[in-house]
């Protein structure tokens, strides 16, 4: 529709085609209409004609309002004359008060010259007009919009008139001080008010009209979550995890398997410069509607919907294949900002690769971004893949060898996804604090790639009845894992249930250290207490599975695996103990599979098959021992960081079957980052970055990521070979320009070697 | 990876490219390995080596097992030999039984020469051997496989001894009875088994290994929710609720406005051939997957996402522009089997275009077809498009007039959803029964294009923190209209609350009746009564936001707009009653605003304006009358046969404003279905279809569609005018193949002219 046409629809009048027909055009009515319209939508843009009404969904997309509306239509339309302006008030400028109102507000921190504040507290600018300001006499008022369709019923404008009360106005505004012709005006947006970055004018109302200032980016202000403030959804009491959870910028994620995790440290980076824009451009290209953009809970679904590519051209792209070569690999990544400024710069364009703790990190990111304390959460034996199920079946063959085929599910060595602290308003009370989200595609979550928020104490009492996706964490943390042996014809019999696998450690990084902190006990219950059975009953009547294959006969023998710690290509020892509880001899056959794993528990090759057998007496402890060889297990690895070994036990004078299940994430080669210099602000420090390869194959197409966030900007490096025994030294030197805790990270990345990282904390001293 | 290296990767030996620089294939381990994969796998396709699970998502895609799989490594690989053959048993034929079985399960309706069954009922088949069988000897099985991996630990492959017990198994079988060389035997699909197309083997085991049937696509097996089987979700307890809800083919979707609504016929032709195989489709289209599909929850949730095009490629494509000319438009449908056919038989594109009662229409047909009791309610003045708020905002101009273009929110004239009968396992069980599901794209139900399931129940006690999107589809009954009412210079107030608009009437079609049945109280308890307080304060409890605009003065004068129905065209009397029920006299000055209207209520022309005042003694009523001419609303109608108006009314002693707003649905011109001749079977009955254009302008791309489930195939006729009293008359001849009680209907629609429709019901006697 033209606009000639769409002035006419709107106005009540026939499309001109139509109009030879009719006489409307010269009732009164039509031309009360025309003064109607003049009157009261000057400038606006008339909305579609659809049956449907279009909702903003873009922060970035912007209205432009004019710059002086008229409102009386006896008087003629368009600016008033030269004589009336100068007689009126004018806005000569506007000082958003940067730099203290950030202080105040907590955001000083973020790289932006614009005003970054918080909701429900207060900030105060400087107008300066022409003249002195008449509160009594002057009828000002501040604007505020954000998104293409300002609308004061969706709180996406806002009206402040300036020294007036405004009746059912959620946003607050007060004269502060009145200097002459400065004045200085208080505003504080409402504590469940829209985030975003939102546009200022002021706006001098007089009797023929009301004239604003010109759009200035300058004084555009970005509103953000407030977790200091006990009326935000988002408040968390305490200052220590105030200072973690929303002002760290650097952080450590852990991985590996849970008896030798490793820490890994992560550039969240959420202060870095435009990564706040980033983060409203994820929601803008997530049409995440602008109306939504105040609530915590849709925030949070939203953005853990929007971090991957899956269903909606999110952020990252899951890639677990062993093929990385048309991105970035998953374990190359230090930080966020890199991921989440490549997404933004090219326009929406999903980012390749991530895997889980990369998700996790860049929601993180997200989350800290906006005002939303979060952390990154690490479940060591995370059962997944397990659509629909509670549990995880692990098929054996005849001979009690691990069945690769017919085993399809799989508990991954370690599953990291975040929890964020908020008001759950939709739920019982005690259901408030921690909730968990999980941006990893898993494909199982409600039907579509996005997980939670769902409330950690309601997994722990197992209480899933309550949204979000709460049955799927629960067992995340609590499936059992069932081994089934197949006889000769391949039909199949459980033999074994081990319901301790599952969840066996979940940690954190500790607030205000470098250390890790177990969260096991808010997640699960003690093993085999009344609480864990009441929680075990909670969760069947909330639509969990009978586990109708419990209780299992008891052998009175129980066999366990143990390792030391391996370093990647060393031959090693793996002990099976097997403890005989019972007061007879057992004698016991063993079948050790040996197998190359992903961290998602998927297996890739058998290396390794052996068969032995022990006698131990009754109450006794006897262990075998298993010799594997680097040469065995090295040709499989490419990635594959680990290895699975899988053991089945049968007892011969009971006809018991035992079985149990082992990963070995085999360490990598040490990349070592060195300091020389004295580390303080306006000095050279010199960092040295050293690498050897140990294996007697090439490592090829070689990248060298460095990042050290308040220090360097990121660094990436290729090397397109390094020969067996041959050495990489990578050395910079830098000045540092602001003190305190620092933290220098490092990846060193090919086809077939990942997860090689390193970090040093560097404390930078004030200058002299 | 090709075939000979998948070989290698998985009996763990090296790739060839590796295979120099290592000794290990000449290792008794790896003679061994050789001898497991020839052992146990003989036939199978090897797994991905992704460290990702692959989880299959389609029914149409198939599992081909071999005709032959070995068990013996001491015996040479491959067929056994002619000899050994010929001693053994072998299949001759299998005999699904398929006319007896059907009747059983109340399946016989459907079009299909396969077998279709409900589960946790028996149905028998009887295999025809070579030679007699002997239960004690022989070692027969009878396999179910669905997709393209079955798996027995995920319900996709079933293995049934046949003659006997097999532990741990949820399908049952049994030998009901032999006779020489045939055997009867009775299936039971378990009460939660996954539902759709199973493929069917039989084998023969012997000490070489299993001999399979050849693929028979006459012997696949559909199974379907069984609402019969008090074990299943889907069970509904009363018999005639089943056969209206799960049995009945043709329904009725009441349109319109709620004190003149229409009855519009709907074919859902779930039985019609191909329909069923459509809804697989459109479940594989979805990648639900197949894992899943033994729930109702899992079922009805995705079914609700995948009935619109909206983020998944769904069924259809929701069109409320006026301009439907690159499909059929959403008026112009007679039923529902006509788009599922399309959508399947072009490859899952979108079909276009549907508006609310077609998206309830088709997945309608998509439950009953999968047998889950499903009923179309619809929901007259339904609140909607109001995103994260409760209350719907109109907003009048300075002189009380509607201010279209800051009235962003409307209220749906009527709104069609789904309610499907199904147990809530996930939830307490006083939430069981009746659930809401909604296809229509709203945009604005947890972020994406579906909704529901959420329990009628919880929504009329306000318990709406349960999943799924039970305040969204509260605030679409019960959202309050807040009038709001803009001062010169824009800024708006709170003018009247009006807490009984939404969720007027909600009707569905009666059991075994073609009336209409109010279920309105099954929402909502009555307005102002101490339960529905108490279901407010519940829903406020659960998240919803604070009445904080209540309680507002009472004028103690109402207001109430009423006219008899309208036909399209004419002019017509609009009454406004003045009550007052002061002890006072009061003055009272309206502003009347009609606007043209979709049935979305959004408005699109703004027609009439008129002032009236009027003097209402204490304790009387007065009437005020507004002429409204059809010359003043004809122009802007186009398909919106709607007209809406406002009414401001401020009184004069009190300074107290009223509001009100009323719908106007205008009837469409009569469509006539006449039929002559003796409806039986066997004999001929003549259909004619009249139409004649009331209206003084050309009707020009006309589309005549007739349909008539168990009578005639749908029938387009396309008319390129129809001239100003011109009429259209087509007419057909049938003859009735099945008795019984039929419905024909007819939609005529064109771009200026919408929503005509007739149908005729027409009961077939049996032949003579």
């Amino acid at each position: 529709m033209n606009q000639h046409e769409a002035l006419h629809e709107h106005i009540g009048l026939e499309p001109p085609h139509l109009s030879r027909t009719s006489t409307l055009l010269h009732t009164p009515q039509a031309s009360r209409h025309l003064v109607y319209i003049m009157l009261l939508q000057p400038n606006l843009t008339l909305p579609s004609v659809r049956g449907r009404i279009p909702f903003a969904k873009s922060n970035l997309d912007e209205y432009s309002p004019s710059e002086f509306e008229a409102f009386d239509v006896l008087r003629p339309r368009g600016p008033p004359d030269e004589e009336t302006q100068a007689a009126s008030l004018s806005v000569l400028s506007v000082d958003m008060r940067v730099t203290e109102n950030k202080e105040d507000h907590n955001t000083h921190k973020y790289v932006s010259s614009n005003l970054i504040v918080r909701r429900n507290k207060e900030f105060t600018i400087i107008i300066q007009f022409n003249r002195d300001f008449n509160e009594q006499q002057d009828n000002v008022e501040l604007e505020f919009m954000i998104g293409s369709s300002p609308d004061e019923n969706r709180g996406t404008y806002i009206i402040l008139p300036i020294g007036k009360e405004k009746p059912e106005v959620r946003w607050k505004s007060r004269v502060v001080e009145t200097q002459g012709n400065y004045v200085t005006v208080g505003v504080t947006p409402d504590a469940s008010c829209i985030i975003g970055r939102f546009l200022i004018f002021v706006v001098v109302v007089n009797d023929l009209g009301k004239r604003r200032t010109t759009r200035n980016t300058e004084t555009d202000v970005y509103v953000l979550f407030n977790p200091w403030d006990p009326a935000d959804e988002v408040y968390i009491p305490s200052k220590t995890d105030r200072q973690e959870y929303v002002m760290n910028d650097v952080g450590t994620i852990y991985i590996g398997e849970f008896n030798y995790f490793t820490p890994r440290s992560w550039n969240f980076g959420q202060f870095e410069q435009e990564v706040l824009d980033a983060c409203i451009f994820v929601l803008d290209s997530g049409k995440v509607p602008l109306v939504y953009r105040g609530g915590a809970l849709e925030i949070v679904r939203q953005a853990s919907a929007l971090m991957n590519a899956n269903d909606d051209y999110g952020v990252l792209v899951g890639n677990w294949s062993d093929d990385y070569s048309e991105g970035t690999a998953p374990t190359a990544w230090t930080g966020s900002p890199e991921i989440l400024l490549k997404y933004a710069n090219e326009g929406g364009e999903p980012v390749r690769f991530a895997q889980c703790w990369v998700f996790a990190g860049v929601l993180n990111t997200f989350m800290r971004c906006l005002g939303i304390p979060t952390r990154v959460i690490t479940n060591f034996n995370s059962a997944h893949d397990n659509m629909g199920k509670l549990n995880t079946d692990i098929v054996l063959d005849e001979m009690g060898r691990l069945d690769r085929s017919r085993t399809k599910d799989s508990v991954w060595n370690f599953h990291c996804w975040n929890e964020v602290y908020m008001k759950r308003p939709d739920l019982p009370e005690k259901f408030s604090g921690w909730q968990v989200i999980d941006s990893t595609p898993q494909e199982t979550s409600d039907g579509l790639s996005r997980c939670g928020p769902t409330s950690v104490s309601a997994i722990k009492e197992g209480e899933l009845s309550y949204p979000f996706d709460a049955r799927f964490v629960y067992s995340e943390v609590n499936s059992d894992v069932i081994y089934h042996r197949s006889d000769k014809q391949g039909k199949t019999k459980v033999i074994y249930v081990d319901t301790a696998y599952a969840g066996k450690l979940i940690l954190t990084k500790k607030t205000g250290s470098s250390d890790h902190e177990d969260i096991t006990s808010t997640y699960k219950y003690p093993e085999k207490t009344v609480k864990e059975r009441e929680a075990w009953q909670n969760a069947e009547r909330s639509g969990m599975p009978t586990r109708d294959y419990l209780p299992q006969p008891e052998a009175g023998v129980t066999i366990e695996l143990q390792t030391d710690t391996v370093n990647m290509g060393d031959d090693f020892k793996l002990t099976l103990n097997i403890n005989n509880q019972t007061n007879q001899t057992c004698t016991i056959n063993a079948t050790i599979t040996g197998c190359v794993a992903f961290y998602t528990g998927v297996t890739s090759a058998t290396f390794k098959i052996e068969n032995q057998a022990a006698t131990v007496e009754a109450s006794k402890t006897e262990s075998l021992t298993v010799d594997v060889n680097a040469k065995e297990y090295t040709p499989y690895l490419k990635e594959k960081g680990n290895l699975l070994f899988v053991v089945y036990g049968h007892i011969e004078e009971t006809d018991m079957s035992l079985t149990t299940m082992k990963v070995v994430t085999l360490q990598p080669p040490k990349l070592t980052l060195t300091m020389t210099g004295t580390p303080q602000v306006g000095k050279v420090l010199m960092i040295s970055v050293d690498f050897q390869n140990p294996f007697n194959f090439i490592l090829q197409n070689v990248q060298l990521r460095l990042d050290g966030p308040g220090l360097i900007p990121i660094k990436i490096k290729s090397y397109s070979q390094i020969l067996p025994g041959g050495s990489v030294k990578y050395k910079m030197s830098m000045i540092p320009r602001t003190p305190g805790k620092k933290v220098l990270m490092a990846s060193l990345d090919c086809p077939l070697l990942r997860q090689v990282t390193s970090q040093l904390e560097i404390e930078i001293f004030e200058a002299e």
